[in-house]
């Protein structure tokens, strides 16, 4: 799961968060392309920012059409008309979406996020995912913050208070085999 | 709200309801457009029939292609632009869908279902619009189900055992300013 | 799944549903004998009438105080100590309440609904448990509603509507074996 | 709020958050104590540890039946009869529980927040209250976790990450007229 990283990038702190985000996104694109070989469902998961009659689709021509470092990122890990998607009116994407029900839908148990802020919405679907007892790894070359200090206490914060693993995404093991629904 | 008016009409009961939805159709669109001089927010909400990826644009498109009395209803009454919608996974408007943060975020309080079939997804609907103690209104002739007698029962049901109003489209008030959001 | 026969019958409609509550009791009684000895849950789900401090066993106190039918049938159905309850605020026995870990919790896939109003609160949980993909069985003789004829209303719109088994509690098949939690 | 002050201190871990726990209770207690005279509403949200049976006043029971620092916080903080209670199954008092339909009966829109662990149950309640739009505090001086280190980070995050004040309990001013309900 890729948590807001398809983006116009006009929030509050989203100048501090690009350019980390940009760094994580070559690492994120090899994952998803990983994801992709091996039938593994990639979900996109989307702030609406208070604009609810969007959906990814639009989502993903405002950042291509802003063009910068934003558009750099949603070229190198866009979606593809067979991934999933939800938009999430607030920080947990399980919050106000059919997440979990998709999840069900998809016999998803295992759950790895990817994305920003790892202090904050990706923080919030880990512990609503733990809540509704799926196995979580936040991929941990695949997330950022802010600043990276604020990154790596987030990383303590998985594995210290929440037992939650923090893999690096070459550590993260596949399914072999293609399944397709 | 317009409940699975837009659709393929290609499910089971797809040809008993279909009919009976076409003949409530010019009353939703008459409603519709009374909506939209005062300013009241239209949000359709249409199941996604297990196709997780697609949004209410390919809907329309498909219902469209499809021809017949589907596409005329959705050229009667379909979405524009500043419409709002919601896909639901099962048959209540507000389960698993953010229904409820967008009913928050436009201030709505009084909920007008228009749509088929008025004993399930209609009915689902305002049940669960009721526990979350919005006022409810059935447009009492501007839902359908599948067979006549099925629809009369379910207004029953409405009014006798849940007091909700079956107000028809006629009766239906709406606030003279415009306001938008 | 019990639903609000516990109670003082002191709300709108009491004089109407007591005689008829009163009627299935016997019924709900040898239900729950029978499920006690094949080790099949009971749970009870009660309205917590905005009581918010309460819990199961002041409602159970309460409804004996008050005497006449009502502690009739608590002392025929009553819950034992090892039984389980969820204080529903609203209608449905899952909205707002932990019935749909609990169920989870229990390995429980098939939910058998017995009590009051076949046409608000049971039919209420009837669709919620329905659209959280449990089976669903109304036990035909061990619901009522305020009429003789609501309650076949109801029964018509589970069968019919909702594609939702009436069986009378005589046909109902239980496992063989006890298993305990 | 007071989460999981309660407590047999049975569960992994309670032997580190137990002397913490305790050293902030007579603060807490003090805390109540204000709450109490101007009318606040208290509410203690308690995991049920797997033991759907129970409810607050067993909890409370058991807690002081156990003997030692377990119990003498229960006495120091524990409920009266016209407090209010969760029990909640997993770590967020919101999640599988009626807080949400609790704090609209009771109209509250500002949520203080002691107990224990403040990087966990705290931490999980504190995200949900966020999303779902109430003000929320973190009394400073009022939360713990198995290590002070620990405590620290997580006071940190709720100021930088999620901009949760974290005011002590000396600097919480509340309402002066006492409301009842």
């Amino acid at each position: 799961m890729i948590l807001d990283l398809i983006s116009e990038w006009r929030f509050p702190d989203a100048d501090k968060l690009l350019p980390r985000a940009l760094a994580t996104a070559p690492r994120v694109a090899s994952l998803i392309a990983r994801c992709r070989r091996a039938g593994v469902p990639i979900i996109y998961g989307n702030d609406n920012y208070g604009r609810w009659r969007s959906d990814l689709r639009q989502v993903v021509r405002s950042s291509l059409a802003g063009g910068g470092d934003g558009a750099r990122i949603t070229t190198m890990i866009g979606p593809r008309d067979d991934d999933y998607f939800v938009l999430k009116p607030k920080h947990s994407a399980f919050f106000g979406t059919p997440l979990d029900l998709l999840l069900q839908h998809l016999s998803v148990r295992r759950l790895l996020l990817a994305g920003v802020a790892s202090d904050q919405c990706v923080m919030a679907t880990a512990m609503d995912a733990r809540m509704r007892d799926y196995e979580v790894v936040v991929v941990g070359d695949c997330v950022a913050s802010q600043t990276v200090a604020r990154n790596r206490r987030a990383l303590e914060h998985f594995q210290i208070a929440l037992a939650i693993h923090t893999t690096r995404a070459s550590g993260i093991r596949l399914p072999r085999r293609r399944r397709s629904r």
